[in-house]
């Protein structure tokens, strides 16, 4: 890099008018329009935070286990440029050394603070930093020690505990991701406490039910039995314990599920043929294609059970997980190294959508991370499926410029009415806020541009600016009928 | 959606600038651009109006038959939200109830406008209702009736009858799409007509001839026969009969056909093995496979037709028909369940190009509702082939934010004149003004952009803005040779 | 086209602020990043002019061999419309006439000067006449003569010699492009040349002696036996040999390789696969199937050597080469009939990431045609990978709109330095410094839209300005280090 003079710290300020449109016209009404949505309640009906930090609503120690060390769209990109995990405090699956000194990993962060120029990480750090944590310097080698020792002293304090932020953040509802494995304990302890005012729900996320070529699946379908109280291992069994789990769920108060299958195939099975591949998976003798053809029977059953029972599903398909075999068998999953691949949602969805794309009780809540797929068939089959809503912009496009193109790419076809509102997606709580600006600021930027180019008059934009913050995502995923601890006790 | 306090009746106005980039400068050359183009004829080469409609001259009767019922735009994206086709008056195959009455329908619509917004259907709909029919307020709950009111009063005065629109509207050439077996006896009627002085000519789709297992085909082969006057049950004879049928649509004004294919195979049979699949066909036995292999065929046999009598090809590949089966078989095909398909061009074209691509008597316009295929195949193909245009953004794509894409995606390898021209492929009469002012005014407001970015001096810009809006639409489809009315009777 | 009334020639300037955003903020921003890495030094890490241009200094002599005959950008475009090759001077394979006065050429390109508005060929040429040849004039058929006369009168200067114009342009390296068969003389006689203080390094590209199936290839594994002094008949001498030219160019500088397939696929083959397939190629009996898996396991093993020698690897997937037959047969390759194809990379490059991926000693750039991949697959890769690299928007992608898109496709996931820096990829030595040139204006304008968009602070800007200008590439491909001729002889 080019080497610039030291200088005194350079300080580290918000622009209160980031990611808004460049242009004076556009930039004023996005400025109003937001205006009337930023500090709007936060709807996070997707969200990876457990139950158990609010039940028991422990301080968070240390920084880099807080901004650093579990999140792998930091601790990817610092290792796309040569450090190593271990170095990052990424936990080895054979117990091998790596550094647990929170400050260590906090400076390489702070060393490398160039690398996330132009990136969503360095957009929500430097809003929490800023607006949570008073921080007043930027980040690099010289400033890291300082800013550390902010971060500890407030992290220290009572009103940075995990309940006390859920009021600061204004959050009115935050769903949780549970296994249907999950006893869901800890939520049950929420609804059970005097002292907690939120709403936490979880969401049942199946999938590792439905791989049955994973490591542990039978294991899994013996627990699903006990969980449930239903013998799981014939495949009749199996469907009736996921039943009875969902209901469970239903009963603490969720109102969706979620699924991530590597790809959207929808295609059902014949009862016989359903019946044979578990006996088959349950045996040990599944190939691969019998798996694959699972996983698509088992989306077109859960879907059938969404008809049913009324929890909105979440279809997030197309992802090449554990990519990298070395780095799946030192660090494990989820460490940044799962990896998008070409989607086809239109041939995929068709045996699903046929049965039940017009079914008055499903909701069908579509994500992809191939982008292409948003103008050339998740728009035009949202624009036309009542059971169809298009998700948020997701994970790697879970940024300003890919937000962008996602409402370009689908409002022409799909309107703003098919759509879902955003999810946060994170289990890093003190992002939430931040997540969300960002979204609020991208959407009124984009409506500013319709009203500018005098396609959408003001009022109407600023009737929009809600729905899509506000209005849409708690419709599109049942949470406008009051929660449990919405009654008065 | 956000309650507003309810007001009057909000305005319903055109912004002399919508659409124009909203950069002060970028705006100001574009208003320019846009002043030399607007008033400019309409060329319309691709249009599903019938002939017809011109012939026999009736009055429009009911605002929603008009604006409402055979629109699929308007109609998926109501159904999209829950409203059933019925309460649109789509009608039903066999038979049953369905909304009758336009008022009700129009009310649909109009408590539904939030909907559209940011769509071209409420581009195109409101220029009509200002423009068009003088409606001055917005389409509402509230206000459905009286501007209900308002349209049937205007439709029933004559000049509003489909000669007069004709007229106002500045159309110069319209082509509609025709069947093979089709007499063209409208048009034949238009021709001998001394009170009709526009230009209306039919266009060759022969889809319905190719399609081996499409319900009916052999049927189609025997009217084939009759309308020809050529034995259409032997391969041989079946090529003749087209060939009589193309130059019976020449003879009538063609100067062009038109292809949907589900992809853009065109990888030519022996003529034994187009033999063998046609006689199979026609025995009812051929199967999938030779369907598609016959299709694939078909479009290389046209592009070698279109080699010997000069009618311009067009090709619409990559849309999956009737994608929901229980909607095709309530409500018939084009009623909004055509979905995109990921769509290959270059392995695809290659034979057709092979052999006719640099033919001096072939041009081939190639649209898709693809659009990743602009940068990546269709320009590369169209900046080589002197054969190949690059048709119009499509169907979908026939929107602001998607021309843009589709300019920005296609200039830079296949310039401004490997382009054919805006299409308006409706079926609307009254859109048509519309849809034509939409392409002008985005084209202007890309061409502004050059100018202002220091890459095109403003009076190539303003012969660039003439020429994609006239000159070569009437090039690329034939039409600058004058049509038979266009000399003195 | 649209016809004006003639005017007096219009002139042909260059607006100081081409290609920045048209924004005031922006394009002041802009600027001002711009007047930072405009006069910095052009590196070239991908070229395709001759070492024997700089050994031989020549003169050039044909104005339209350096502008027209040669560069497949211009006259794709010009067939395109219509124009056959003979009349540009491409030489038949047949020795067949083709136009050999440079002038006529000349007055063809000058005449269809409208086609290129819009394309990075326009923009090249228009820098290279103004600043290099101090032409003041529009191209047109009236001003053809005109400027080819003023080509010509510059061209027999000594200024205008190829060793002159590298030390104008302030080239601070420039590579070549050689197969493993170059015995790299020119290269030698440069290193000799006293009065020579230029640095010209080889590249090593291997692709014709791996396509098995292509004409001639025994023939060069003979050679590839010769110039290397190991006998390449066997398989593992195949790879004994290529391995020591890798050395012998590492000795004339070299510090990549560049590999251009078309797939990216990279599965290895058992020693014992590979030998047989080899073995069959040789006898002559090699399967379609056999060839491409023995490119893909050449791909790997390339990788394999690179991290043993330190070579950067440069793979640019996903072209179809000599798309059509005839135009093959008549002119031979790259002649512009060369057509992107859809690519896919995760599945395609897994193998080789996961044995290389992160190997210390590894530098993977990745280039494509197939811009939908930039977001989907290349930017997650490059985001987490060490060894990985993104390459510049490549061929049909290096223009201005190609590469604002690139930028803003690959930021949100890879950031900034992941990306590898411009590379020019000409055999145009004069086009050389506006290639930079346009990269440079958009990497500032992109850089500006951060700015303004209140997500980068402007001394951060201005360093990323710099490093992705110049400091990346040095580092990148190695460059970094002194060539032999930096250092004192």
């Amino acid at each position: 890099m080019l080497t610039l003079p030291p200088t005194a710290a350079a300080s580290l300020t918000l622009d209160e008018d980031r990611l808004f449109p460049t242009g004076v016209t556009e930039r004023a009404i996005a400025r109003e329009l937001y205006g009337h949505v930023r500090s709007l309640p936060l709807v996070s009906p997707h969200g990876h935070v457990e139950a158990s930090v609010f039940a028991d609503d422990v301080p968070f120690a240390d920084p880099a286990q807080l901004f650093v060390t579990p999140d792998h769209y930091v601790t990817r990109m610092l290792h796309s440029q040569g450090v190593p995990m271990e170095r990052l405090g990424v936990p080895r699956r054979d117990g091998g050394p790596v550094e647990t000194d929170g400050r260590e990993i906090w400076r390489v962060l702070c060393a490398h603070w160039h690398l996330y120029r132009g990136t969503p990480s360095r957009l929500w750090l430097e809003q929490e930093l800023v607006e949570l944590f008073g921080v007043g310097v930027r980040p690099s080698a010289d400033t890291a020690d300082e800013i550390y020792d902010v971060l500890r002293a407030r992290l220290a304090a009572p009103d940075f505990r995990p309940r006390a932020l859920y009021q600061r953040f204004g959050l009115e509802v935050l769903a949780t991701t549970d296994s249907p494995l999950a006893r869901l304990e800890h939520h049950q302890r929420l609804r059970e406490d005097p002292g907690w005012h939120g709403r936490v729900v979880p969401t049942f996320r199946p999938d590792s039910l439905v791989e049955v070529l994973a490591h542990g699946w039978t294991d899994r379908v013996d627990q699903l039995g006990e969980v449930s109280g239903i013998d799981a291992t014939t495949y009749r069994g199996f469907i009736a314990a996921l039943e009875q789990r969902r209901a469970a769920f239903r009963a603490m108060g969720a109102t969706a599920t979620d699924h991530g299958h590597v790809t959207a195939d929808s295609q059902p099975l014949s009862p016989d043929e359903a019946e044979r591949v578990f006996a088959a998976a349950l045996a040990g003798q599944a190939t691969p294609a019998d798996a694959a053809a699972f996983r698509a029977h088992m989306l077109s059953e859960f879907a059938r059970m969404s008809c049913d029972d009324g929890l909105v599903m979440q279809l997030h398909p197309g992802v090449e997980r554990n990519y990298d075999d070395a780095a799946h068998e030192t660090f494990g999953p989820d460490v940044g190294f799962d990896i998008p691949r070409p989607t086809e949602y239109g041939a995929a969805l068709r045996p699903l959508l046929d049965r039940f794309g017009s079914h008055p009780n499903f909701t069908l809540v579509l994500f992809t991370v191939d982008e292409t797929s948003f103008s050339r068939q998740i728009a035009p089959l949202a624009g036309v499926y009542p059971a169809l809503r298009i998700g948020a912009p997701w994970w790697f496009l879970d940024a300003p410029l890919a937000m962008r193109r996602f409402r370009e790419a689908t409002v022409e076809t799909a309107g703003l009415y098919n759509t879902a509102g955003f999810v946060d997606d994170t289990r890093a709580l003190c992002s939430i806020p931040a997540r969300h600006d960002v979204a609020r600021r991208i959407d009124c930027g984009f409506l500013a541009g319709l009203v500018a180019g005098g396609l959408l008059p003001e009022d109407e934009a600023v009737q929009t600016a809600v729905d899509l913050t506000y209005t849409l995502p708690k419709q599109v995923f049942k949470l406008d009928a009051p929660g449990p601890r919405d009654f008065p006790g």
